[in-house]
């Protein structure tokens, strides 16, 4: 059995933006742009948040603190390349400087790649990869509004390439945000089924950034931060939707981002990378959807973490890794049940003729190089065929 | 019994430069200080780390950067305000750019003084408090070679007012640097008493800003992780001085710092401003001193948080808050023991006449406002005099 390693690293690096966090701070939004210099914001949305009213809160903040503001949510999920680089032109055409993301990852990501075409100029598909980047961004605050993708605080921008019909992956620490600004309020009219699939999102984020052969101390205490609130709260915010439960997913979200954003991911990643470009399907329903069989996959090179990630899940230690391995089999599982996300690829529309391709495409993938545990071509494939 | 708060914070924010750890990361100063832009480099650090070789490890790596450099050593412990503003006059007089810090908290602290004043102009003292810093400062790397302080990742610099012999604490987010470069292997040199007692600051670092008021998860998390690695190698690190443990305790001291600059500290620090600045006593030895009666006072009114600190401390929880408590302070005092640290005020100098006005002046301390119960002047007296 090939590994890439069980250990945490030891030389490493950690950044993260500067965080704000707690319920009613959408109203901060307009001084932290003011602070970041702005005076013409674009503010990226999308038009649920537009319904639900907190554009329209972001938007009085905005001009609360003296700033004028552009408006522009011609995005849909799993943003495509085009779409952003419409978007670059309306920033280059009125002006704009600061740019206030307010969404899930699809406006997130999206208002980064518009930041990144607006100091470097080009498409957006010549960024691909690490560290293409050659100008400083203009100024970027991110506003969660759902309880997975963790873009607000990550290196990472994801777009999908609309001709290959697949994502690509941006990565460089200049994509992380100036600041990072959660509301957990803005959950509260979140649809029942994105609060389950997106804290899945997170959980796959948690669980993948523990396993990282690039994980630390100081990611791991984030990830496992991550489950032990989601093991608290996932099923009651889905169900019940409670405030404080809710905010305990936003802070898990939060948490996760941290860690992902510094370890990287694994397979569930590289997989869902591709089923998502070639779908457009929702991304935490994949990763819903493959976390048992990859996690089943890893678990026998991660032995040495599988205590404090059973501890992580609210079990008491007893010293026996099997144990410890299969009660965090039953409570991811069971988790994955409350949270209402699809099951299997079957369901959300996957074509079993696409997998061998699936595999290939997620070989190639930038999260496969920090998955604990290698896979091959017929790995991948068997873990896309126990998924299906 | 009065308290501020038992609770975790809701609303919050959270800030840390970037980080860089690992065995022989030192290497890396120079590329950090040229990717800041630096041309000239002003490095501060201390005569003990020149004669242990890690300073000319410094200057090779800026050397090889391609990048020139001064150095300045004019600092002695508990850094004094005419220290920074001859080390201000050098740094100008030179034309240097970025400023590294390399050693203890008194050069790291000494590093930020500089930086103040080289773009803000006046006298150090005039910073004292919140937010008195009007012009950015110029880029900073600090590098640190102890096992406690965390000034390397805090938004604070302690410096030492000499006419009044007593200890300002300037706060604001810009004193934080833009990159912590920690190299263990720095720790192989430095002598067995500063192991200790540096060790000890990051104890009371991680408690205090766990039990503080304005901790939040994203504090806490770091808190726990220093002590549990605090308890699994401050002794073996003290008596054996193995590299893994010595390892360990840089990394618990960087997650202290990540803790309580954000969650600020309390009762312990309060006090140990006032008595370090009058009898230019160490630090961490006073920290050491104090902790087991401020914890004893704490505890009352922490009670919620108990069971993670015991699980922090290594004991397996079983929802006896009492039981928890006994064990916190057990396992302090025998971390304490093992440090070597000194264990009464008496025995570092301090008069017992001096008390009541050392308990006058620590309630003027910032320290004492996220102190998680209140205290008034008898009650510090009173933790002064237990502490004798």
């Amino acid at each position: 059995m090939e590994q890439h390693s069980n250990n945490t690293m030891h030389n490493y690096k950690f950044e993260v933006p500067e965080i704000i966090f707690g319920r009613g701070m959408l109203s901060q939004v307009g001084s932290c742009a003011r602070r970041l210099g702005g005076k013409k914001i674009f503010l990226v949305s999308d038009k649920g948040l537009f319904r639900a009213g907190w554009v329209d809160q972001a938007m009085r903040s905005l001009l609360e603190a003296g700033l004028e503001f552009v408006y522009y949510d011609n995005i849909t999920p799993n943003p495509k390349d085009y779409e952003v680089e419409l978007g670059v032109q309306e920033y280059l055409r009125q002006g704009a400087d600061v740019i206030v993301g307010l969404g899930g990852g699809s406006s997130m990501d999206a208002a980064k790649a518009i930041a990144i075409l607006a100091s470097n100029g080009g498409r957006i598909l010549d960024f691909e990869g690490p560290d293409r980047i050659v100008r400083p961004l203009p100024p970027l605050v991110l506003c969660p509004t759902t309880c997975g993708t963790g873009s607000d605080v990550s290196q990472f921008a994801i777009i999908n390439d609309s001709q290959r019909r697949c994502k690509i992956t941006i990565m460089s620490r200049c994509v992380a945000p100036d600041i990072s600004l959660t509301d957990p309020d803005t959950l509260a009219t979140l649809p029942e089924e994105f609060v389950g699939t997106t804290a899945t999102d997170a959980l796959s984020h948690a669980l993948e950034a523990f396993f990282s052969v690039a994980s630390t101390t100081l990611t791991d205490v984030h990830a496992i931060k991550a489950l032990r609130l989601l093991t608290k709260s996932l099923a009651a915010a889905v169900h019940e939707r409670k405030p404080e439960d809710l905010e305990n997913l936003a802070r898990a979200s939060l948490h996760a981002g941290m860690a992902f954003s510094n370890s990287l991911l694994g397979i569930v990643h590289a997989l869902a990378h591709p089923i998502g470009g070639l779908y457009d399907a929702n991304h935490g329903s994949i990763n819903a959807i493959l976390l048992p069989e990859v996690i089943r996959y890893d678990i026998p090179v991660v032995t040495e973490k599988l205590q404090e990630l059973a501890w992580g899940f609210g079990h008491r230690s007893n010293n026996d890794i099997i144990a410890a391995g299969d009660k965090i089999q039953e409570t991811l599982d069971s988790l994955l049940e409350a949270s209402g996300a699809p099951r299997s690829l079957r369901s959300i529309g996957v074509l079993r003729k696409d997998l061998p391709e699936l595999a290939r495409r997620a070989l190639k993938d930038v999260c496969i190089v920090t998955a604990p545990r290698e896979a091959d071509e017929d790995d991948l494939l068997r873990i896309l065929e126990r998924s299906y």
